[in-house]
């Protein structure tokens, strides 16, 4: 369980305050999972479930220069802390006016800014029933945080802990970085997208003499169509492989086959989408190379995404297709409440709810026995997602 | 994680074929996740995950007599096994007419019907998009199975196994029968229903020897409505206990305070809805006592529910009001995704989906950050939500 942790930062690591909207109007409230009151019955989940407890969070009315502490390991220091912080800042900005402008509606992203006490916090913005977009969230954040030993080791494996067998390590004080987001169009030919870039560093644990202090990225980025428009996948996995290609020729291939792996439905034998890029534990070249490609990455997502916004957005459609992609965000809510690991990690130690179901979409359906008839656009698609394709 | 199987068996356990409709129309056709084809990466969920393997069920065109096994232990024996698989399946008869009735569409339920080989099988009855029923499922299920040591043990207690510490006990053949259901009216005025009362019994283990046979009855009735009103809530609860009082004056609130418990989306800090009754592992008391409170209960679900259904469900309403209850759907789903034991247990361990999941409305919606103002409707149903009362 920890160790899912390590896999998606974002969200597991993102509560944030109730309210405290920049740009919206409602006023700021108590957050409504608290860490420091023994009373709320909520206490229940943590006692029982949490392995990482996150300090507290408070809702701040605008965001800082920098979430990063002023310790010297972070802010002003050219670190790749720093400069992974400012990158996220700056392509949410970025992707955010990129999405207002798409949508046309004039909409804007409401905006809740956090931080908490002992450093770190993030900002998590939501634009929601526009034009074109039924739900976009686009979120950053920066986390301080203890690691079980456990889960450290499931991360860098137990022989880099340095601990002989039976040696009882203990917590590892980590930092992570992230943005993570999910977009769910109104269209049914507009197909939702999820990226998550993130940053990860442990201090060398203290008690296990010559452990060393480790870092690592993950992330990605995935398309989930409910009509199976090659056009649109192709040119998706192209930007991808071009970003992935400037890097290293493997990237590509072994990020797709990752990407077709993690979003697996298991009790559905399908896939959630139709892939794209996912990668983890990613310490194995040099740091600046991989900062490089992260930011590469990130970067991709608008003309990976928005050609095919453009193209989709208005193409007419009826009842029956609309209601075919209610049924694919259904699976889309499976996927996220049963297997993904973030999720299920941020609901079990705690994090903000509103921050962590932000992915969920705004309307889903479950029809029973729903089986789309062979040779349908919707089963083309469902055969896609059972059987993951190479699309270049 | 195998101890859920011994909570909620009726979803647990009754996987069914895809197809096979006795009323349906559909064509009987192969069952999509495969327990016997090693090439179906389905597999590997299994592999990885199951603790319980049941056998792959085989669609049938009408319901046999009975579902037990001819072997003396069951059929024709006047056991309780037999008494309590004739109760569940007139009351799935009883309840599926008057639903039927209530909904007033002259749409019947789509029947599934399915066995297993080594005996047991189910008859799945679900009514979509009636007038009053926006989803409504009633399933029954006799399942034999074989359950690994270690949910034996956190069922009846380690003591009761026999077994001296470190003693290796293996796996102890079960027999589950059960009826579960789940209402969701399309009226925001009117509550879904859900009910599940089972009966369980395991062989002795033959590798302890002194260890018992053992058998518990389980189960329970609760409401879930978007807007309170007490007047409903009352009714439905003094149902609850008097079917409980006629047995044992300490029923009701216990069972009430194990129903609230029980329905806890622990991340959000509030219940599903505002209870009723459950109760679990319950044979402390004689055994025909608890098969009759047992049948009791299942005939209490008619007098309890649709009183309320024919008050409500022309109730008129306006869109802020569908929307409300689309967004309490969502917490049904959450609740049902993420901790409800049957559900999450049958998805891991293969059962067949479309069964499993006819639990989930056919409607949700997850709007960000969602908070209804103080003293409104919507704050008072979720005021009883996050703090359960006493109704009686």
């Amino acid at each position: 369980m920890a160790s899912s942790l390590l896999t998606t930062p974002s969200q597991t690591l993102a509560p944030t305050p109730s309210a405290a909207r920049a740009r919206g109007s409602s006023p700021p409230a108590a957050a409504q999972v608290s860490f420091s009151s023994p009373r709320l019955p909520a206490r229940r989940a943590l006692r029982v479930r949490a392995s990482v407890a996150i300090e507290k969070e408070v809702p701040e009315n605008e965001a800082p220069t920098t979430f990063l502490r002023e310790d010297g390991s972070g802010a002003g220091s050219g670190s790749v802390r720093e400069r992974f912080e400012g990158m996220i800042r700056r392509v949410q900005g970025e992707i955010c006016a990129a999405l207002e402008e798409a949508d046309g509606s004039g909409k804007r992203f409401v905006e809740d800014v956090w931080s908490r006490p002992g450093g770190g916090g993030g900002i998590s913005r939501v634009l929601q029933d526009g034009n074109v977009f039924e739900k976009a969230g686009v979120n950053v954040s920066v986390v301080y945080g203890v690691m079980p030993p456990d889960a450290y080791r499931a991360a860098k494996g137990a022989a880099k802990n340095g601990a002989a067998d039976g040696h009882k390590a203990g917590p590892v004080p980590f930092f992570a970085a992230g943005i993570s987001s999910v977009l769910h169009p109104k269209n049914p030919f507009a197909p939702t997208l999820h990226f998550n870039y993130r940053y990860f560093e442990t201090d060398a644990p203290k008690d296990v003499p010559g452990a060393p202090r480790s870092w690592w990225f993950g992330g990605g980025t995935d398309l989930t169509p409910s009509y199976l428009i090659e056009e649109d996948v192709k040119h998706f996995h192209s930007v991808q492989k071009q970003a992935c290609d400037k890097f290293d020729p493997s990237f590509y291939p072994r990020f797709k086959k990752w990407c077709d792996d993690y979003f697996y439905i298991k009790h559905r034998n399908e896939r959630r989408g139709l892939g794209g890029i996912f990668f983890d534990d990613l310490n194995d070249y040099d740091q600046d190379m991989l900062l490089n490609f992260a930011t590469e990455c990130a970067g991709s997502v608008i003309p990976a995404y928005l050609p095919i916004i453009e193209r989709r957005k208005d193409t007419p459609f009826n009842e029956e297709q609309k209601a075919w992609q209610q049924v694919r965000r259904g699976r889309y809510v499976e996927f996220n409440l049963v297997y993904d690991r973030g999720t299920t990690f941020g609901l079990k130690t705690g994090g903000r709810i509103e921050s962590i179901l932000v992915s969920l979409p705004l309307t889903a359906r479950w029809e029973y026995d729903h089986k789309p008839e062979e040779g349908s656009e919707e089963w083309k698609l469902l055969d896609a997602c059972i059987n993951p394709k190479e699309w270049l």
